[in-house]
């Protein structure tokens, strides 16, 4: 028996990621779908551009969009939406008592929200008994971070954690998936580089200190650290690469560091089923990780990382890439939602208050 | 009457820029064409794969292309060959009298070369009095930079003459035309990102600090200040864009810094005919440079700045763009002679010992 | 003194060729600009997002847009509007006693339109006299045909000419600025290829048929062939690159088919500033014409051909290019004008009903 | 007890193909490796340049790569070599006893070796008892076609069987990795259109007619009909677009023609495990098949084929497509090996003369 889910902006390139992982998940299943009004009352197949490379499932196919209302929703709900709509709507269904997994930005640095990543800080889980929903009816909003931050704060987590970090310096060549569809014109990225993603910047900076940061009884501190970030988006379909230099706290050799990186599995034992079985992946070539060859490790789960060499500025640098729709987008969505069923924690019902 | 000059490296990526540029110039004159030992003896319109998109001049296609010897040649040479054979090929040049101008890599780094950006380190020329061809028939090699270094300290330098810098931290996106040709097979870079160019990030650090520096009698003193490179390669035709991160010995306003860089034309009065009237062009959008719409500001030779912001880590952080075969070789290239001819020191025979 | 000029759609793709390819040109001057309502009474530069690697001329970037409305306007209009709002717009321009120079599919098959080629059949001008507006008060529709079409009609007039032609086959491979911005979004055309244009087969085959037509008295006579289109969208920036087999109705070598391009130049004599000297450019290398290094020819006005071969289907087979915002649409345009300019019939007030 | 197999040119684009879809193959296990000499001797791990988005099997990376000579070499060999090697190397291995399922194209017009596609043309094999080297030990060449043939002659086959056809037109937009690696640079293909691929009309028209015909005894006789091709390479990873006119021998409409395709099923009740359950895949949408999103069908062994509508030139036109490395190379091959398996005749020791 598997716990009916439904999916909140399911024509979205989100969406259809949640769509594609989900097909053969062993916990959930696809009972329900919204999307916007326009698309509210037609068969899925009809709705959506499905734009991944594998088939659509014949069944989400055929099942009708239901409208964006909290009303004959399941309990549990992944959530897909532009920050805006995300705004509005997440807070409808939490009090409604249902339990929202959200990938959206809009509540991702609000004090009673957690955001979070498994293999990261499963730890900060526990603010959202404060939510105002959580107290009424169980109903709860928990979110994963931007894309851009993801592979990052899973390769810097075992080093925060060993080493300490002082500062961060880090510059993005983002894939043209993250910005959804129809998300860039084609006559701005082919043959281009555009050096600016709105608040792009801002959200990694803030995200990946919060990340890392602890839980201090019902908040989280962030990392005490300095951090600034580049985000450039580049013509590439999928995966999210960058360049990263560190100044840790205490120093590191750099058989340390790959030591940290190997032997970080801090989901191991869980059994999830988006988990990889090795978050952190080390590429020993020169010229490694690369979206197209590498975006799909770990089934699209697992964080890249290679070229560690001394920063003649800092203390180290190397490259990092994540798939920016699964690691960075609906599988963190989803890893979120197995890590709450590990926890007892997902179904709202579940609360006693 | 145009100056006669030869091309070493002829149908090369640089070696058609060099065609490219010249085809109408007031100073020199194409004379003379060599190439690799398969190519010598051709006509250069069989020899060469032309890649640009303006017409082979009729001209040059009918040349034929002489031995890469310096018996017939001109007493002027654009050389742009590969480093392993400009390190064999350009001291046979200046060793037989002969002006070496030079994009290749080998000798930037040597003591008595000069390493020249007009607008940057003109005053660095002196020291090519000491290289032993200079002495014995007047013969010398004056190189360019690395086409990643020179928009970069195009842009640094006037923060440089005017608040000092402490800190570069630079991550660069760079296009494919600057691998030459075939260079990049099609299945490492399309729709990918490869974080790896060999050499790149250590002739990109060692050569900019060289730019800045200051010469002190015979040698010159590299700028004091800590660099780190991140090189990538994107999928772009032509220019290279870099995000850049800087720490000022002096603080600096944003009005100060846009100030600088409006300011910032120490050609003027030289009326160079490469030359661009404004070296670095701000812009103001949020989203620009971009490689595709701003590689060919000031006709390819000015470097293009824009997104200055507050940087969270150092002090301010922008994005740079130069066209990597026209300012970052053969335009530079080319320039450098210019301003020879303007000093009067262009031509070896001028040289009394 | 220039011929003031006004622009319908400026902001578009198309319109920004316009002022791109009028910049300096020696009859006509840019003095109008209209676009959509959100855009009227903006800044021209506020308003655009220039697309072109060509810097947005500074007297332009200051003009303010008007309303898309005759009053106030020039009496020579050159228009780069949409289907639909051409249909509605151009005849209200026409009727207030404008020349309206258009690049719009909305009138093209109308039958006291002429759809005009000015290499290939400048003799369908005259019909425009059967418009009512024309009839009025001199006001007429003059127009370009379809990106796709004019390359190939280019390259076919010749041979209908000397040979006749009895069967056309076209499959294409078409640029991404052909369908405007925001345009084909990049998830779409990335590393892939579209293989539909909407109504883009029909119009080309219809719009060719027509092109190679003659005129009798007050109408035009499609050629009598019977043809087929394929359209593709591929992942190039610029030019539309056209694979073509053809059977004559008499039998032709391959020298005289390249004899008959050679000779192809019906606007001798004329010196049209936008005319290519040789509209017909034959290449003989293998593997040639390619958008990305042969779209410029007669500045972006000549149409190459190469790959002369046997068809084991059909007579001959070949490779078409062309410029699809230049030759294809903007560029089309102003020749156009050119040419009435070049008749005397430019200037509706010339008319005398 | 699966079947050891050997493969020749192992480290290039097809060699790695094999690699990635014999990983679990129940039939098949890869026990030698071969490549060019410069590899023989070196673990495959490195000397590979491994492209692919799948990890490089571990047990795979650690073999040794064996010299490509017949000594020690399974009895089965998959080859993935070059034409001119093939054509040297092949008759080795079948001399020695060797089953060769090649995916050259040295010997596919060879009189005696079948060029054979399992759905199509299974009938065809027996032409192989007429090699010398069959006759000698047992060893033989089996070939399959040209990565842009062999989609096409799939969606053509049910036409022939029930409609005849009588003329065949097919331009091409074919992906970079058809060109194995190095490959296509870069700098040809990005952003651009290369309407030109050596030998590819010549071959794609001589087998095409060829895998359609019959077998008449020893002989294969072609298909009777007239065939034209354009071969182009776009800017597309994998995956083999086409734009297909044609003309049948007796009408159809589009209903039949449609059902033609969905009731192919030549391999049902065969269960081999490469061959797709819908050997022909029909989109309905305006504007598929698309290489990015459909290569992957029938886990890249489906042609796809959609756009059917009639051709104003001859009867009908579609586009299709298949994946140029699988159902064009690798799996190919692979599923030529499980049919000969299935036939009882994989194996040359099973031979008795």
């Amino acid at each position: 028996m598997r716990q009916k889910i439904g999916i909140l902006g399911a024509t979205g390139m989100v969406g259809q990621r949640f769509i594609q992982l989900l097909e053969h998940h062993p916990y959930f299943e696809v009972a329900w779908l919204a999307a916007s009004d326009k698309s509210s009352g037609k068969k899925y197949g009809d709705a959506v551009k499905w734009k991944l490379d594998t088939a659509l499932p014949e069944k989400i196919a055929n099942m009708t969009i239901s409208p964006a209302k909290p009303e004959g929703a399941p309990k549990v709900i992944f959530a897909a939406l532009d920050t805006d709509i995300a705004r509005e709507l997440e807070p409808l269904f939490a009090d409604a008592g249902c339990a929202v997994i959200s990938n959206s930005s809009a509540f991702r640095m609000h004090e009673d929200v957690p955001l979070v990543i498994p293999e990261v800080n499963a730890d900060h889980l526990p603010i959202l008994e404060e939510q105002a929903s959580r107290k009424k009816n169980g109903g709860y909003i928990v979110t994963n971070p931007n894309c851009s931050a993801i592979g990052l704060v899973m390769v810097l987590k075992p080093l925060v954690d060993r080493f300490g970090i002082d500062s961060i310096f880090v510059s993005t060549m983002q894939a043209i998936s993250g910005a959804g569809y129809p998300g860039v014109p084609s006559m701005d990225i082919l043959g281009n580089v555009v050096p600016f993603i709105k608040n792009e910047e801002e959200k990694m900076q803030a995200e990946t200190l919060r990340l890392l940061g602890s839980r201090d009884g019902k908040i989280v501190r962030p990392l005490d650290a300095r951090m600034t970030a580049h985000c450039n988006r580049v013509p590439v379909e999928d995966g999210h690469t960058e360049s990263v230099s560190i100044k840790l706290t205490r120093p590191a050799t750099r058989e340390q560091i790959l030591e940290a990186w190997a032997e970080f599995k801090p989901l191991a034992g869980r059994d999830l089923p988006m988990a990889p079985a090795q978050p952190i992946e080390f590429l020993s070539q020169d010229d490694r990780p690369q979206p197209r060859v590498d975006k799909n490790r770990g089934r699209g789960m697992a964080a890249s990382v290679g070229r560690l060499r001394p920063c003649t500025l800092l203390d180290w640098k190397f490259t990092v890439l994540s798939h920016n729709t699964i690691r960075g987008a609906a599988g963190a969505a989803i890893l979120n939602a197995e890590l709450l069923v590990s926890l007892g924690k997902l179904e709202p019902a579940a609360v006693t208050v």
